[in-house]
């Protein structure tokens, strides 16, 4: 058997504004879609790719371009690194969500003029709502993932990566595991969830107006709403060996001997 | 029209030894799976995404396990980052591909016993001379993408990346593009090669004996011989804010502090 699975972009999602139920617009899009291809109809393992935007945006996170700055400093929990350009000062933070991304995530294109939009506050929650809906609505299980477009350290650009998910696994945890050949494996723990996000960027892009992807073929991977969601996808604190940039851990450093031998030479003179 | 794509592996590729001919065994693979099913014979702007392990035994880079270490400092330019553990030190460095990741990228798992595997020396070389020779055999266009697995900051496990590539677009530029309202965009640079790599690993996985996917549907990135290779993709140097571990940014401060306060001193007493 060749394994496979396939990525479609679901079309005629309107202009999401607050409050909208996201459950309706994707089913009416999925249904109107079906009408001119049977397969493109949602089948039970079909696994739903949401670009965050479209879930903040019906969750009313838009906030006028004027406070973006303090919409900044609410989302962020600490920053992790800067570096001061000539048109401002580029700031990478970890969210509230357990991100760690330029601007907290606060993006300005694909929102109408004048607004920035934050990230929603707890995507988690989000994904399982729109997953709990549309199994009901369609009767069978599907999962969702949200997600939205990520830099990485010593990579150039961004990729798109989970950041809420519900009713599925998100990583193929190969602890333990052996290869074919019998020997343990190196890799550890595959994270399915970052990698079918980034196969849904591929269909929905930047510049389209496709909000939503399907993955189907994948329906292994799907489980019961108790799943645990994208959270736990993030690794933050002791476990983080990049907790701060480069020059950032250099300064606390320097900052620390100087602390300390002022203190050894107070003691001293007392 | 609803933009698609799909994902399938390539069965029926035998263990790799040094010296093969990976063009032929590809090819012959693909031949053999279009018997059954004619749609599997490659197409024009199909893509290949081949995992770096069959290119590194292909081009005998395997080594005894006792050199393992040997083999990770040859294939080091720095060390990034690193953790002693009970079972041993943990190290993160740059390898001489540009990548950063863990033991400089040598594996012990999907290899024969009392062996390890480095990577390839150059897999941009490898990606095109697979490319140039898939395109000349076949008479069609594809592209190669040559991928491994590597740790993320800020995120837990692994994903797949794109390490080489040949024959095609690997990021969409997007600096400069505006959004379906006519806005500049957040984005920048989504780096589509990771992203279909990601895309690969779904039907690759760890533990089956599939080495190589064919994605097909995202033709419109297949280009010239002459592309930009994976090398692109890596980020190091001055634009590396995490160009060291936080504790060994932390060290470095501390000891740089410590010296040039006792060259102070040793100047007041001379």
């Amino acid at each position: 058997m060749t394994p496979r699975f396939s990525v479609w972009g679901i079309t005629g999602i309107p202009e999401v504004a607050v409050g909208d139920d996201l459950v309706a617009l994707i089913a009416d899009a999925v249904a109107a879609q079906a009408e001119t291809d049977p397969n493109l109809a949602l089948q039970a393992g079909d696994i739903l790719v949401v670009t965050s935007k479209i879930v903040s945006k019906s969750e009313g996170m838009q906030v006028p371009a004027a406070e973006r700055e303090r919409a900044i400093a609410e989302d962020t929990v600490r920053v992790v690194a800067e570096r001061v350009h000539p048109g401002g000062t580029f700031r990478i933070v970890e969210t509230r969500q357990g991100l760690v991304m330029a601007a907290a995530g606060i993006d300005m294109s694909n929102v109408p003029d004048g607004t920035a939009l934050r990230l929603p506050l707890d995507p988690d929650a989000s994904a399982l709502a729109l997953c709990a809906g549309l199994r009901q609505r369609l009767g069978i299980d599907i999962a969702i993932i949200i997600t939205d477009t990520i830099g990485r350290a010593w990579r150039v650009g961004q990729t798109d990566m989970a950041i809420g998910a519900a009713g599925m696994q998100l990583t193929d945890d190969l602890r333990g595991a052996v290869d074919a050949n019998g020997r343990p494996l190196h890799v550890t723990q595959a994270v399915i969830a970052d990698e079918i996000a980034g196969a849904a960027d591929l269909v929905k892009g930047k510049t389209s107006n496709i909000p939503v992807a399907v993955v189907r073929g994948l329906g292994r991977y799907v489980q019961g709403l108790d799943a645990p969601g994208a959270r736990t996808l993030t690794r933050t604190g002791d476990d983080d060996m990049f907790r701060f940039g480069s020059a950032e851990a250099y300064r606390l450093g320097y900052q620390a001997a100087l602390a300390e031998l002022k203190a050894a030479s107070k003691q001293r003179q007392d």
